[in-house]
């Protein structure tokens, strides 16, 4: 299955009589598209209407299996396409949490009733904690300046991406997240307008925004904001990676803490990941990038600059994030090597060539999904009230998705609602030992 | 029923025998309390626990009824607040709308699925109002200067008040609505931080900011904005007076067209009723103010400055949204007016004073509830794609509140829904009458 699959929703109405659904599967096996879900929408005395799900590879492929399907004389009612489908009208609603049935209630929630609410407010900002949904809330900050794999979109564009965060936010740990839009690609005016409407949430998750604003940015909110603030490219990133790595070196018996590491690629993701490893404890980490101020950053940290060659020939784990397709070529790769090249869609040597070319593991980009570290995360910090998202409390939810691995895999599904629990329960447990619960100012 | 209300929650022991509840009930009334819900929470051999809501004017004589039944002997095991209750860990949810159940739908909604909807966005803006949820978006804007009876009370403060308008939209007319606090007095520094993310939302509803402020802001934020814009205070309240004035004159059999209105204090509220009436074609509108530059204001748009008592001797219809309790007189009123004392909680004159002093009808701020008309306008305006909430937009609207009222009232009750459909429907259709069907941009 390729990274873009189409999927498309055929709606047919078929003959009733034997064999006829059979012919339909045929044709689109012969078209090498997958079927997915199979709904009847209506049975009647002589046809039946169905909905199929066809899988394929491009949307190229999608309209040859509609050609064949016609051709075959079988009618189409419509064509839909599922993602499109998935996304329509928007995947997040800001939804009441009271039933405003009466009157009595309305006049509760609302005026005259609220003005109790706001007053005790007034008189101590703590109360909101408890009396709104701050405890509860992150707002999802972009500019849309660096998003997924396709760069500069800018915010509209975006907005999809933002909500499928606030969906897995909702879905994984209960957290009701706001996407934000700012229409600025100055990090100047990015920073003031979180601070201006920073006191709508209860932790600022940033998302998104290219190099190296986004580190300016982070920084800078850090400082001002009393109140967690994370860029999930960076840190988001460098936890799930931090425990593939983790995994892979016990799945090859290595002791991560005497192991070189290498970060080839200082982008957002590659310098947290080199950061954290350091966090983490690597024996050494080495790192290199075109950008001479990328390398800088990260040596004023304690890591080695150095080239491309030398990682791949002195690093025992080799972490590349270059977004160039096929950058690390088999004969590079030394026996016994660890090696992660997360560049999407297409990695920067597949995990099969570099096992074939010594690798003692190998893996790509599809397995390291922010999903399984943000999400948590946040939650951990804001029912404890932290000010703030350390290290150490990434160290912690790397080792929690760690442990939460199936026996061979790397990293656990996030679908796993185990694995939000845990991070939440180890980030809330560093907060707590490092005495920042209820530092958190609204 | 005092505008502020208690609500208090007792759970209560009672011995499971017959004339329990009712010796309970007798002491609650002795104090003159009012009994509300009433839950059964456990049966059990000899007692019984049940949760009884008592609504007291204020907490003093919550404890009152509290210590009685203390007194009694009646074992109380728990007071709780309700009104506090409603509003614990916040009234709005961010929800999502998909289910994420399986891996596939976890790569439709979020990466790699989501990045061909980001694209299509790129290519068409325009396609965001079909694939994100923007078309049914509004932000809630407000720094928190002017809320409700209470004033500058801050941005913070305020958001209990934003959650139950966001509510009210959620309940009323499934719009998504997100409070928005913004962290400042300054009105340009609000202006350019609404325009730096007006992108999130579909259309601006901006809250509970103080005069003169609140003119400019909305005034540029519609001049900048190729989207919807309204300050509720000014225009939602505007159009529940104007539609409570249509319907008391339709009840005492007078011609409002042939009417001379008189508005005394020219706040976000009073400037907004002399407006609109002047809108709908009022014979004259006469307006007061301790400020001259509102007065200025009110003149520039073809209203007639003068004072307090001119208005008192020469209006048909006198509307006060002064802030001043008691500010008119009986013996001010003019036999046959109609009279609309609009400051809460306390009325410049009560209903019935001013009947008694002789005017043909008379109402209050109580019934002149906003909850009424800005979840429909903004549907209405959403739904049609209109870049802007015109005039003839809001007396529409007001006419369908008029007419949505019960034989006898003025205003209809907000939980009637089909109030908010015939707004929306009216609105709507205003929209296409004048041409302005899509001509929002996102």
């Amino acid at each position: 299955m390729d990274e873009f699959g189409v999927d498309t929703v055929l709606r047919v109405r078929l003959e009733h009589r034997p064999g006829q659904l059979a012919r339909l599967a045929a044709i689109i096996a012969r078209e090498g598209a997958l079927i997915g879900e199979i709904r009847t929408i209506r049975v009647a005395e002589t046809s039946t209407v169905r909905e199929i799900v066809v899988e394929t590879t491009d949307e190229e492929q999608a309209r040859r299996v509609i050609d064949a399907i016609s051709s075959d004389g079988i009618e189409i009612l419509d064509t839909r396409d599922h993602v499109f489908e998935m996304h329509r009208g928007g995947k997040i609603h800001s939804t009441s949490r009271v039933s405003v049935k009466d009157l009595r209630t309305l006049r509760t929630i609302y005026t005259p009733g609220v003005a109790r609410v706001s007053r005790a407010i007034e008189r101590d900002p703590e109360a909101a904690w408890d009396l709104t949904g701050l405890a509860n809330s992150v707002g999802i900050f972009t500019n849309g300046t660096r998003v997924l794999g396709m760069g500069d979109i800018g915010p509209l564009a975006s907005l999809p991406v933002m909500e499928g965060k606030a969906v897995l936010y909702d879905a994984f740990v209960g957290i009701s997240a706001t996407p934000i839009l700012i229409n600025t690609r100055d990090p100047r005016e990015f920073i003031e307008t979180v601070v201006m409407v920073s006191k709508t949430f209860g932790a600022i998750h940033l998302e998104d925004i290219r190099i190296p604003d986004c580190f300016a940015i982070e920084d800078e909110l850090r400082k001002r904001l009393d109140k967690p603030v994370m860029h999930d490219d960076q840190h988001g990133t460098a936890v799930v990676t931090l425990a593939a790595i983790i995994n892979a070196c016990r799945l090859i018996g290595r002791d991560f803490k005497r192991s070189r590491l290498g970060q080839i690629g200082l982008g957002a993701a590659g310098s947290a990941i080199a950061a954290l490893a350091m966090t983490y404890g690597a024996g050494q980490v080495m790192v290199t990038d075109l950008s001479d101020e990328a390398k800088r950053r990260m040596t004023a940290l304690g890591a080695t600059a150095t080239d491309f060659a030398t990682i791949m020939r002195e690093a025992d784990i080799v972490v590349a994030t270059t977004g160039k397709p096929g950058l690390i070529r088999p004969e590079m790769v030394r026996k016994g090597q660890v090696i992660f090249a997360l560049s999407n869609p297409r990695a920067e040597i597949t995990p099969a060539e570099a096992r074939e070319a010594g690798a003692a593991f190998a893996g790509d980009g599809r397995s390291i999904n922010n999903a399984l570290s943000f999400p948590g995360i946040f939650r951990g910090v804001l029912q404890t009230r932290s000010r703030e998202i350390t290290p150490a409390m990434l160290t912690a939810a790397a080792e929690a998705i760690a442990a939460a691995a199936e026996p061979g895999e790397v990293v656990p599904s996030p679908l796993n609602p185990a694995v939000h629990d845990e991070v939440t329960r180890v980030v809330a447990a560093e907060v707590m030992r490092a005495g920042l619960a209820g530092t958190a100012k609204l």
